[in-house]
């Protein structure tokens, strides 16, 4: 065992495919030097897809956990009925000391609360956040939050942007990343009461925060963090992950059309791939848990094995360059924010 | 003059290119037969556009407006000092009867802001609502509010509901239309405190109702009406429209490349236009604004000539099929809602 490697637990049984996909995706990411990996979840399930792989000096260990959560499950309960599962199980991986960070394609709110509940909240965090690393035309940016939080308080929509920016500096290699807030016409003072207030506390934090930006400028990689509502953040991505979709049933029946048109679409596809990159979801393998006592990674539930080597990439990335320290920091950096927010809602609409 | 034509009052001023666009695009409706239209704007400057048009026989008049709202003046100011402004008077055209619809590519705020105090609100409508016509997969569908209003009650998003309806049904000829209540997750119970109080009063409406959606739902076309907050809607609007730009700008990159790709990229054109299509505005013209005494319609900034000719179209199927009756008669049907809001939000987040 190299000691010197970041250490992932992976949720072995997570994601629509379990074990057949989890597991030789992280077996890839071990290949390839970046992390360990210990592959949790129901042990006859794991050794069945290793046996059929190659796993020989891979540093790769097997922790068994008897249950698994449902992708339809609630995520409160199942946590507290199912102390097996392992989800919950990877999570006390981290608690432990004995992984640097924990991935998993299944439920991904209980995966979120196992972050709370197990790991816990960094001090002074008040809604840990889903970061979406998106790619973009130009280079991949932060959303945050896409779909831990709804109903966010300004203060909750600062601290994302506090938590994005350290996401981009370490993961992204940003200098100073760009904080853009979400919303709708670019100048001051427009949006919701909630966003108008946010507004107010980016510019007073310790951030590079460039103002307002609208959806449409999500895609094009201006700014390095996209700072919204859960609830907001969640819709963009599933819509950008719908029109991903669309666009390939459309080549797909282009395909069946007329020798010209076949032609075209097949000596397109490099176009056509680069645009599905920019909204596809496997790119960036998952979306971290940002906030929490330990590094935690949502995957969505259709991950294939590269979205499963990409995440386990980015954990091993979260450990090596500190992100966590660097959370809590960041956090400290910007405390006062807090009492910042119980002044004046602006109000009027439209 | 044929008075059986409906007769829309089209901001000639307003849009990126003013005249030089809005005419050659009204003239078009006008030339295929769909409606006449009243010209309003400054005199010189539309006759300069007119005078090098065939309008021989056509069903055109002009109104002078000798002031218009810039772009990125305050809504509410603009309507209050500038009395001679294109938008207020062809809004003005509408109150008296003069014209059945107006439509304007100019300043969007204004032109809501006009309609709701030079026409007024429908009895019972708390807030008029921007309706977005987006083409999709399938067939297009009506996305509702997409820019309004924002911190939208419950009874607001039922009541964009109704009118989302009537416009589906009566523009996009859909009987019984589904409607969809955009948010994250599909279950029931699903989403922030307001969207799962409006889950409760569609339930109770007079709507075919079919339950909650997800942002990856909006394309597929599945539902005919999709309900959301202005908030998100305009970000959900504006990020397709991102996406599209995107689009097009790696297709003209890719056609640059090597005579592969490029004879790939220009076979497979026809696949991109459809794609591009799906997310394009001038597709449907522009955004009816929905439960106001008379009819108006909010163009693109970036309207080009088509995008007028079929947001005048549209105007003049608003008057054809007495959409005005049908939000009048669908809103009083359903006021019972309002009171039903008046109880428990719930509370849990996540």
């Amino acid at each position: 065992m190299n000691r010197d490697l970041p250490r992932i637990a992976v949720d072995a049984m997570g994601g629509d495919f379990g074990p057949e996909v989890v597991v030789p995706g992280a077996l890839q990411a071990v290949r390839s030097g970046a992390a360990a990996a210990v592959l949790v979840g129901r042990e006859p399930d794991i050794r069945k897809v290793l046996d059929r792989e190659s796993t020989q000096g891979l540093d790769i260990e097997i922790q068994h956990a008897s249950e698994m959560v449902e992708m339809d499950e609630k995520p409160s309960e199942a946590l507290r009925l199912k102390k097996d599962s392992s989800i919950r199980v990877a999570a006390s991986l981290v608690k432990q000391g004995r992984c640097h960070g924990m991935i998993s394609a299944g439920n991904s709110g209980a995966t979120v609360a196992a972050g709370m509940f197990v790991l816990g909240r960094i001090r002074g965090v008040e809604r840990p956040a889903l970061a979406g690393l998106m790619p973009t035309e130009k280079k991949p940016i932060v959303l945050v939050d896409v779909g831990a939080n709804v109903d966010s308080k300004p203060f909750h929509l600062a601290q994302f942007g506090i938590m994005g920016s350290v996401l981009a500096q370490d993961v992204l290699d940003r200098r100073s990343p760009k904080i853009g807030l979400l919303t709708i016409g670019e100048e001051e003072g427009k949006g919701n009461t909630v966003v108008r207030t946010a507004y107010e506390m980016l510019k007073k934090s310790s951030l590079n925060f460039v103002g307002n930006v609208e959806g449409r400028d999500i895609f094009t990689g201006e700014v390095d963090v996209v700072v919204c509502d859960g609830f907001v953040g969640n819709v963009a991505l599933k819509l950008s992950e719908g029109l991903a979709s669309s666009l390939t049933r459309m080549l797909k029946s282009e395909l069946s059309g007329d020798i010209v048109s076949r032609m075209g679409a097949m000596l397109a596809m490099s176009a056509f791939r680069r645009f599905k990159r920019v909204v596809d979801s496997s790119e960036y393998g998952g979306a971290p848990v940002l906030g929490l006592k330990g590094s935690a990674m949502v995957c969505h539930g259709a991950s294939n094995a590269r979205a499963i080597t990409r995440a386990v990439e980015i954990a091993a990335r979260f450990h090596e360059n500190k992100v966590q320290d660097h959370l809590v920091e960041g956090l400290a950096a910007n405390k006062d924010l807090a009492s910042f927010g119980r002044q004046k809602p602006a109000s009027d609409a439209a």
